[in-house]
């Protein structure tokens, strides 16, 4: 299936190319036929195209050089990671010059006395994570997705299973560099630690996907690396009475690091892709809770006040995951859940909206109906602690047009439910191209006007990954 | 000393006069000479401007009527909260509307299970915390100034003392309220944790001084309050030695809540305008750390770890602040020093920069030298562990001519100094119109033509706030 429209879709004169030869080494440019199919889309699929001129880019300079030209030319450019999205952001709609930020993955400096590390933005999530971990630090936003670049992380805001207790990408992003449309390079932020100095263009940049600037360069706050982690299994007859508790576990007062939720046909599925046993599948639906902190007391402390909390309350055991054995079987399944539900159909559709924590369990109630409803399989597993749901609706054996037909009706009522609980279409995949209509819903009339406005004024041109987020 | 230029003071015909009675109880609307002095000037003086009407508003939809009458008859409107800003932000430099936020100070909603709370942006900083702490929740943002509005902190994101550890007013906004320079309502944000959804406007809002929109409401995120809070008062011979320790401190792997550093003068004027005795004034320089925590056992362990390194590298003694008598004593003074400064000269400006933590005793010296250079005290106190300073210089006995060129040459070495160090022109008070010459330097050409063009997206006709941060 291609949901993308074939027009507008650029190739570049032999000139244009002949340009770019000379400003970027042949040996890191590929033209046409010659760029790996992986480039024409992302991890969900279903939108396609490919760049007419892929580059692996190895600064900031020949960003600038780059954008300088493409500016001049008005030849349309997205920026691509390591092309893990969900929606097709980083999918060159229109053609024209892909710049992949892979080879840009080198860790810069770590400052033990600003609690920072910089870093370029092709530097992958685990190894980012793994680097100051050996250095005792700790960079909390965790996504699932291990192997995106972290400048892919901050181009959607990903969020992540800690975000409950530590935030999202957003609130770890200390300066960037930046890229403009005409090719100017700007700084922003800084190692600073408050900033109320005009308008935070950064938080602007960050979340935008590509369409406002290129980020060439990040600043990220650390932490120091907490010296204790619990998890909790938590097993329940039914979904509902699980997620139904967390709200209450938060009203304890006491902070999870983490509350993911998930469905024990999800966990069976896990099982199978990655052919390992996760420590009990006799329940319908289960809570992983998770508790850190540096004080051993303090963190069981925390997790017996939410054991008991929870086996009062409906629970049907709680199974501690504290030893290195359990946690690789349950956090390994955890990581396969998107892979392991894409092995299970033929095509699948997600949907990653996030709602107040506390309408978590009436929106998994809904899609338990849609499913019912449109005799279509819906699983999902997310954080139910920070009200974030990755939910997939699966193919399987329908037809093409009976799947189209059905996914469009799901979607809707999705977020029309997802907005009527005060939520919003996406809390950390991103709009890109597959989320615009929902966004455009959502967010109204004015504010899409106000963001278009914002567009125009970074990327007057419309080159910089044209088609996505507002246009 | 009146910095502004006298033009373009708008006052409002006889006819709008009658619209705006129309749409405003007469009772919360004052015009001309009925306006008391203070809404002329903030808390710095300096600048002085009266409005020409000044209306008291009481709901959302009552400032879209105003702004839409504004909007048409392109009426300049500057938005206050309870005036304590120190940049001018709030002064009605062109004269028109002046909005006043004080009476929209309701708390409307304490939301437990998914840790918000929601307010009306007149609610003072003190009355939230109290409301809050009552309920066993923490909003963790803590200027100096408690008697600040909400709408107001948001508006400068207000750092304050716990930034080190828990961040910055940004940090805690979870959604918004605002009406736009046209009267049009959107919300921003909600009660969600995450969000990936288009730009984020919310966090163009924060920090923009009520330049591109009038916040009405705001959704914040609260934390469980902790349960133990304890200080520590170290002095040290001199104040860079005192300064040098806290990046050094921070390597430690400890998270103190906050580290403030204070010198013998400041603190001796706090005690005679107070009235009150500090724990010990016997040498130049002060750190005061905090450490909080839900196990006393833990921030024990934390503090102890920060005094035995202190006073194996240069402390001359450690005070435990932990009963209630002392914590009076020095977090009173401490919320003292600016006026207490304000009290001990004739005039007085200041530079609220921010550095990188490690380049805070370099900045603190070239401080000492300015005031040996040109002869003029500029005492200062401040934000040691997120690099935040706030340097008075005092005119005390100097004649204007005199007064005036030595605090234009002080500003000029210091904001490029801080710029040196990485730093930016305001880590908390924000621009206003007594900043605006610092931030077009260091933010440069480029970002600010960024932030002009969103200026003019947000506020076409230039009615909010004009000549504030970006004009």
């Amino acid at each position: 299936m291609d949901k993308t429209k074939k027009k507008n879709v650029i190739t570049l004169h032999e000139s244009q190319l002949s340009y770019l030869r000379q400003i970027v080494s042949p040996q890191r440019m590929w033209v046409r036929g010659e760029i790996p199919e992986d480039y024409s889309h992302d991890e969900l699929g279903g939108i396609t195209e490919y760049p007419d001129v892929l580059i692996k880019v190895e600064s900031t300079e020949e960003i600038a050089d780059i954008m300088k030209y493409a500016y001049e030319q008005e030849l349309p450019v997205v920026v691509r990671g390591a092309g893990t999205g969900l929606v097709g952001a980083a999918v060159a709609l229109q053609g024209g010059i892909m710049l992949e930020t892979t080879q840009m993955n080198r860790i810069l400096e770590l400052d033990e006395e600003n609690l920072t590390v910089t870093v370029e933005p092709g530097v992958l999530l685990m190894e980012l994570a793994q680097f100051v971990e050996e250095h005792g630090y700790f960079y909390p936003p965790d996504p699932g997705e291990k192997s995106a670049t972290i400048g892919g992380n901050i181009s959607t805001n990903a969020g992540g299973m800690r975000a409950v207790k530590y935030g999202v990408t957003r609130d770890y992003v200390r300066g960037m560099t930046v890229v403009l449309s005409n090719g100017e390079i700007i700084e922003l932020g800084g190692k600073i630690v408050k900033n109320s100095s005009g308008y935070s263009l950064k938080d602007l940049i960050i979340g935008s996907e590509g369409t406002l600037g290129i980020i060439t360069k990040v600043i990220l706050k650390l932490l120091p690396l907490p010296e204790k982690s619990v998890s909790l299994l938590i097993p329940y007859q039914t979904m509902e009475e699980a997620i139904e508790t967390v709200p209450k576990i938060i009203r304890l007062k006491i902070a999870p690091t983490a509350v993911e939720f998930m469905e024990r046909e999800v966990i069976l599925f896990a099982e199978d892709f990655l052919g390992k046993k996760f420590p009990d599948t006799r329940s319908e639906a289960y809570l992983l809770l998770t508790f850190d902190g540096n004080s051993a007391r303090q963190v069981e402390a925390e997790y017996e006040k939410a054991a008991r909390y929870c086996l009062e309350h409906g629970a049907r055991d709680v199974f501690l995951v504290d030893t290195q054995e359990r946690k690789d079987s349950v956090w390994s399944a955890r990581s396969a859940f998107l892979e392991a539900i894409k092995a299970s159909t033929t095509e699948m559709d997600e949907c990653d909206v996030v709602v107040p924590r506390n309408h978590v369990a009436e929106f998994i109630r809904d899609t338990h109906e849609l499913a019912e409803r449109f005799q279509i399989r819906i699983p999902s597993f997310g954080h139910a602690g920070d009200g974030n749901l990755h939910v997939y609706i699966c193919r399987d054996e329908l037809v093409e047009e009976e799947w189209k037909e059905k996914l469009e009706k799901v979607f809707e009522v999705m977020y029309q439910k997802a907005g009527e609980y005060g939520g919003a279409v996406s809390g950390e995949h991103g709009i890109g191209y597959a989320k615009k209509a929902y966004l455009n819903e959502q967010a109204g009339r004015v504010s899409m006007e106000l963001m278009r406005g914002i567009k125009a004024v970074f990327d007057p041109k419309n080159i910089l990954n044209p088609g996505k987020v507002v246009s």
